[in-house]
């Protein structure tokens, strides 16, 4: 069930619905998963020096998912990483998110839920998003993705599917690939600023070459992380933050 | 300007949004334009019967486009082919219908508007749609659209752009070609029931053949499409339907 969303809005009810971000989110056949959305137009100071408005991501031991019915399922969310988290934004909803997604007969899929920005037992704030599936297997490059009916997108599939993790003294991250775009997150510990931030985006633009195109590379330490993927892992030196990345799936 | 829009959702407020549609809207260079709203499941006996929404078409001179900045514009239509005028459903709206269409920053356009189901004077329903551009160059297969930014949208193209029309005592029509998919409405006078109501909807699903594939085809005159446009016009037999098809945009 390797599976690509592309965010078509989010709305915080009861204002309307926008979509400022390209936002994708990648999930691995085994339920790794990653969520990155960077602005397409940073227009304050502040946003042109950090145009994200989110990233997350988690293995799938931070994610449940329970079956509602033919078309609707939930998910309840603990983020591993967690951008606002990491960054100590107050009023940050913390812990357990549940969510319900319902795939309309278009095959997008709505999910709705609410955050608790104050507090557990605090006022919530409600949400809806939209997801768009893309075809993991046939987009070659951003500006073009191609569209996937839903009732596809959680089949069994052979695309690629690739996840690795980083937890020691001084990183936290995660990198998850589904068919052909890669996503990463690593935070620096103890940092909590953007300065301690990385993410990584990146689409194989050619499936004879398996060299993946970044659309981003955002970071003081994304050469950190581990970007040849599809090349022999002897070439990575014993030592180095690079070496230290587990491979926790992989289907190459 | 060709232009193809697949609509992610329809939202009558203050109701919850939904899409039960694959609904694609094309337009031509020229403007000529036609949207189809095929209902994906239908579910009721009268859904099965006839799984349409709503389709309608015009010329370019039944829709007024008026610039508002450099992210939103005014469209006002008076549609010249309208289902549910044509099949004289009550309470449909009649007449000029003002929308404003607004691009996100994602590249998707939000098309707001009001409709007066019960007369001008009358109480109004507000909706919402939103509308993600398809690439029309690019699309191989109905299942699998390319998406394409929406600043590139209304770039002049080498893109397939046709449109013919039809008005004799027997039928009044509109056929639509963006790029390579083509969309069709014929309506037979004087029925006014689904009896009278032709669709089509194709794809040309090889570059080299120049060959449409189609999704829909509905109607009891559904053969008096003009389905052979990229062949020669001597075939066309004097006297019948399709013969009398005027071309009234073609960059063939």
């Amino acid at each position: 069930m390797v599976a690509v969303f592309k965010r078509e809005l989010i709305q915080v009810i009861p204002n309307p619905p926008n979509e400022r971000t390209f936002t994708l989110s990648t999930v691995t056949d085994k339920g790794h998963y990653i969520s990155l959305r960077p602005l397409v137009k940073p227009t304050t100071e502040e946003e042109k020096k950090f145009p994200f408005e989110w990233g997350f991501g988690g293995r799938n031991t931070s994610v449940e998912i329970i079956n509602v019915n033919s078309n609707s399922f939930k998910q309840n969310f603990v983020f591993e990483l967690d951008l606002n988290e990491y960054l100590q934004i107050p009023n940050t909803h913390s812990g357990l998110i549940n969510t319900l997604w319902t795939t309309w007969d278009s095959g997008c899929l709505e999910e709705t839920g609410e955050l608790f920005p104050f507090g557990k037992n605090k006022e919530s704030v409600a949400f809806r998003e939209l997801w768009q599936p893309i075809d993991p297997s046939k987009s070659v490059d951003f500006d073009h993705l191609t569209l996937k009916d839903g009732d596809d997108a959680h089949n069994g599939s052979k695309e690629t599917s690739v996840a690795l993790h980083i937890d020691n003294d001084t990183f936290v991250g995660l990198v998850v690939v589904a068919g052909n775009i890669l996503q990463g997150i690593l935070f620096k510990k103890n940092d909590n600023t953007i300065k301690g931030t990385n993410f990584i985006r990146g689409i194989i633009a050619s499936e004879e070459k398996k060299e993946f195109t970044y659309s981003i590379k955002y970071g003081e330490d994304v050469t950190s992380f581990p970007l040849d993927l599809f090349t022999k892992h002897d070439s990575i030196k014993v030592g180095d933050v690079i070496s230290q990345w587990k491979v926790i799936e992989s289907n190459l």
